[in-house]
């Protein structure tokens, strides 16, 4: 590859450069960025961002110059060299498991480590026996075994019911013997399996004497600790190239008749009983309830920090891209106008900008509520021996009811939330224009890593049938006439004494109205949607597409309510000065409005607005906030604090050095030109010289 | 890579196996599967296809087991094998154009050649003169020469008075300077640069004695024809890896100060008189202005096939893939529930086979209008003599005026029919669930390679602009009391008429009425624009979020209707059969009414519907669509005819061998299977054995 010729080194872009224009866009808004920043993340995890960053930095593993360009066994090669290194540093730097997730996010790529770390260790600790943590947690903790998660099949994604694979306990020898009855039976999809476990929590149909007991965990070893062949009768491999996620050994397995020893049945909750040859049922199922809860919660906070690296990298490049002149320009303004002064590219980031901090706001929310019932819940458990039934005030507030409220909002807001993030990030990819489509841009590889959350965990279709299944269970006791116990059942029953005399909310004119024309439209839908399935007795499935709405409703309506309690709540009030809330108080009123615009009909069908308030809010209200906003829209995506190495951009870049950072990727990283092709048809050669392997090594 | 054991081929997936489903299927339905492929396509194009698709899978330069697999540099060298070897095929068989664009449409991925083939030859032809023919179009016809378009810049995408790139006359030596003054002006994104082009047409802007005349097309000779290097004060690679597209070498290229001759600018329509040194005005700029439309034009006929392919894979698997109960089933309904059979499937995937048709339809309209336009441009050309200006009846079917129309119609429909596609696409992937994300899905990959098209050829968003401002022309001489002379103004003039009586569309009765109220939203929009703008002086950047929506109006407006004539139009009616035929009148009536409710706020603020016909529309009617589509959703897609050669993927075999296929490339294709890693994060090692590049070798 010829080195750069000194002309083209002397070379600068047209002015006015993207640091000037950078700069002056932070001049014009005095927004307190760290004060916000600490604000949203508090001072102490910016700290400890900035401490393991700094060790990411200085080690040549974790050098990201190359990502863009590795095919599919670079990649994974290099992901399994990184996944090492962090647990090395893990332990020479003795970081904490926060210390150890925030160097994950700051790598930001997921690595053959990542469900042994996760699943894999989660799983033998909650659902393992002190027993068995002796035996497989601590070497799983210690890294002498590497395991995984193996739920989902070829055949089976949602259904975990249908599962296939089969644990047939063997009264004899007191072993089970894990099986593969078909094709489909073949464990799919299944992280840190392809190529990098020695060990399996496999999901499997317990049978005893002939009779199905459902799904549970069985630890299975699957390859040699020496030689890391699988094992006889185990056939396990990587499930090949995906849209994203491609430093991740998603694999499949293949059972053909293993034994396996009584005790590598996961045996805290459910067992089978050596002896009796009987199952022992669970003592406690809601546990794994919560803690799916918590782990859609999770996805809920991490959907804003996902959109906001988008958001970021759109924001900060639509202010230094510039084409065309204002329409309406003067002749005296001359030159092309920055593309984030178009209103039609506010209109698309400006709404995101919002949303980040809308779902960043609503995860904290949950989080705190998540944690708020587990604790009630072990308060309850200690009263447990004079707890009641019944439906009364007192029972109302208890933790497993509260759960029951969390896991329904969860399932809701986890399918709205992450739907919210994906989408959002391909509008960002857009608003950059062409130079979005390159890798270089880091939205699309950032994109195509973040899809799957839009299916695991529950697919964002399926969840919503849970929550309209709550939600219809909550009309049906207000419509019984009992007291409201929580803020759903509240809404519900508030709708109702107001449904002879309709609703006149002044959404333009007060936020808390805004909210409450969200609440009513729930309301609105949930009886719709109790009246066609309780009284019209329609089948389910008509009904599905009705349900997702009206789960999109509810979440919608959560979202707008956390992000309004927030900005009221005394500590935003304390923490915030007076300019940055009211800005705050301006997003949040883009969001809602911009939602409310956008789901119109619902709206007006519901009787919450008019179609007038409507019209007004698009064609009026909006617009202003865009142009309020717009000023400040720099200095807000700095507030999240990405780190230029976490976002691997060019076009994000905060010094706005976009133009010489594409171009030095292009020109002096990409290892295709170090290559010369034969142009010509009939030559019967298509490389006259590859040197890029050569330029690999050398980097 | 160890053989697949013995016990694992003996598995099948469990029943009913994927074929049988497909075979209920195609049993449930009777269209006429092959009458409506050769209806949509003729039998000619179709047998043309399986012609040419049988040379092309007798050839192994084409053979696709690998495609998913290879990283970047081996998928470019493959695809410029194949490049090559097309050629010859076209030199071997003596192919015409259309044989071997049915090829590359069969092979499915852009090619190193690509802009070679089409903007290189077609600028050179069109915009040459029977010089420049002679010494540069017959060599690159020949492939003695390889050639690209060199537009775009580092700094400028859709704004081409922008353009950097200066090339100055030279009066003493009649020569041309191409020049990049900065870093910005580098070329960017030009396809078949990177590495394969060693000439480009580059357009600059063209400076005479101080005065710049804005952009023009020049023959820059770039890489040496024997060694292939850049020639000197020339810097030219490959931009780097992208979101797709990466078979293509999409190139960066920068000049200092490079002479070539007077006859490197192609002169057909301007030129510089090397005696006078004096610049000549172009003679008839609308001719270009002919070639975007029908560029346009093109792309929204592509986009019914392009997403038709995703449809395909999507309703095929969604027969296949069985998740859950249905939740109403009965005791004696065993087994899982084909998710199709969801109503919150159906909802995604038929509206989106009913728009595969729709957008077909409006492409093939198009394309004839555009002829018709040009034949009537060349009649009103021997007539010119006599032309005369004014407003009347005699002259409003000018082909001028057609052109004009057409340029309007293909802008909105560009940007709406990509992004339909594109989008569309995303959403047949989703609703593949987890199996959707991996490569093998085929979707993925052609959804990425497809993303390009809703920024190239005008920006999806920019583009609107250029339908508001004919609609507002439109508008203005409507209100002027013009006579109609076009659909357009005659659907303004309608509305106009009708202003102080209304409207009363029956739209769930009658599909005219349907039409009518989608032309009646548009007129509405249309001069709300005009009230806003022409009275009200609003700035044009306030308006560009409602021109969008004016633009999306106006296109959705022409798809229904050309959706609707096409159905009604003799010949349809002759070639299908009535049952064929009333099929595709309800996928006309659930497209229109489904894009009527998702638009439902327009259609009341507009007064073209009530609010109640929206309720009914989607609560009934869409509903009932779809259970009426349902069966016949199978056959619809397989009337598309793409064979599995074309599609690549496991999910939308049209055998049904969905889970052998995917188990298949993952356990047997897949070449990191061929390596063993090293678990243990201490060992100092990743890879134990890496048998991949052997493995590849092998296949």
């Amino acid at each position: 590859m010829a080195p750069t010729p000194s002309w083209v080194k002397a070379l600068k872009p047209s002015g006015p450069q993207g640091h000037e224009l950078l700069k002056q866009e932070r001049a014009k808004s005095n927004i307190a960025v760290e004060k916000l920043s600490e604000f949203l993340f508090t001072k102490k995890v910016i700290e400890r961002k900035r401490r393991v960053l700094e060790i990411l930095e200085s080690e040549e593993t974790f050098d990201k110059s190359q990502n863009y360009f590795a095919g599919r066994i670079d990649r994974f090669e290099i992901a399994l060299a990184r996944a090492k290194k962090l647990r090395q540093l893990k332990v020479k730097h003795g970081w904490t498991l926060k210390e150890f997730r925030a160097a994950g996010e700051l790598i930001s790529e997921p690595g053959p480590y990542g469900l042994h770390e996760s699943m894999f260790l989660i799983t033998l600790h909650d659902q393992g026996t002190p027993e068995q943590h002796e035996i497989f947690l601590k070497k799983a903790e210690n890294y002498e075994i590497i395991g995984c998660y193996a739920q989902t099949e070829l055949g089976h994604g949602s259904n975990v019911r249908g599962l296939e694979t089969t644990a047939t306990w063997n009264s004899g020898d007191k072993t089970f013997t894990i099986h593969s009855p078909h094709l489909t039976a073949s464990k799919w999809w299944i992280g840190s399996l392809g190529l990098t476990a020695n060990y399996a929590v496999v999901m499997a149909q317990l049978i005893i004497d002939g009779k199905p007991y459902g799904p549970h965990p069985f630890v299975v070893q699957i390859r040699d600790l020496e030689t890391h062949e699988p094992l006889e009768n185990v056939h396990v491999g990587d499930i090949g190239p995906k849209f994203g996620y491609n430093t991740m050994d998603n694999g499949f397995l293949l059972f053909n008749k293993v034994k396996i020893p009584h005790v590598n049945m996961l045996a805290k909750f459910s067992r089978v009983d050596p002896n009796t040859n009987k199952y022992v049922r669970p003592s406690s199922p809601s546990l794994v309830y919560g803690t799916l809860t918590w782990v859609r919660s999770t996805i809920v906070l991490q959907a804003g920090g996902v959109l906001a690296r988008g958001v970021t990298i759109a924001t900060r490049y639509c202010a230094i891209r510039r084409q065309f002149q204002d329409r309406d320009a003067q002749e005296w303004e001359r030159g092309e106008n920055q593309v984030l002064n178009y209103t039609m590219v506010q209109i698309r980031l400006l709404p995101l900008l919002a949303a980040t901090f809308a779902l960043h706001f609503t995860g904290q929310s949950m989080m705190q509520l998540y944690q708020e019932s587990q604790m009630k819940m072990s308060r309850d458990a200690g009263k447990a021996g004079s707890a009641q039934r019944g439906a009364g005030p007192e029972e109302t507030h208890s933790g497993s009811d509260l759960l029951a409220d969390l896991h329904a909002t969860s399932c809701g807001l986890k399918s709205l939330a992450s739907s919210i993030a994906a989408e959002g990030l391909e509008v960002c990819r857009r608003a950059c224009g062409g130079h979005g489509y390159s890798s270089f841009s880091g939205i699309g590889p950032w994109y195509a890593d973040y899809l799957p959350t839009t299916t695991w965990e529950g697919d964002n279709y399926m969840l919503t049938q849970q929550v309209a299944r709550y939600l219809l269970k909550s009309a049906r006791s207000v419509l019984k006439g009992e007291m409201p116990t929580n803020d759903t059942t509240h809404i519900l029953s508030n709708y109702l004494s107001r449904a002879d005399m309709g609703a006149a909310f002044d959404v333009i004119g007060k936020d808390e109205d805004l909210v409450a024309a969200f609440a009513w439209r729930t309301a609105y839908l949930t009886f719709e949607a109790s009246k066609h399935r309780d009284e019209q007795k329609k089948a389910w499935n008509d009904l599905l597409v009705d349900f997702y709405r009206l789960s999109k409703a509810h979440s919608q309506y959560l979202i707008v309510k956390n992000f309004y309690e927030v900005l009221r709540s005394s500590s935003t009030t304390n923490e915030l000065d007076p300019e940055t809330l009211a800005l705050m108080h301006k997003l949040f009123r883009l969001y809602a409005l911009n939602t409310l615009e956008q789901e119109s009909s619902e709206f007006y069908t519901s009787g919450a607005t008019t179609v007038r308030q409507i019209v007004l809010a698009r064609t009026n209200t909006v617009m202003k906030l865009l142009k309020e906003i717009r000023p400040h829209a720099v200095r807000l995506v700095d507030a999240w604090d990405f780190p230029d190495w976490q976002l691997d951009s060019s076009l994000g870049r905060y010094d706005g050095r976009v133009y010489e950072d594409m171009f030095h990727r292009a020109s002096e990283l990409n290892p295709l030109n170090a290559i010369t092709v034969d142009p010509y048809p009939d030559s019967g050669v298509t490389f006259k010289k590859d040197e890029s392997r050569e330029f690999k090594s050398k980097l």
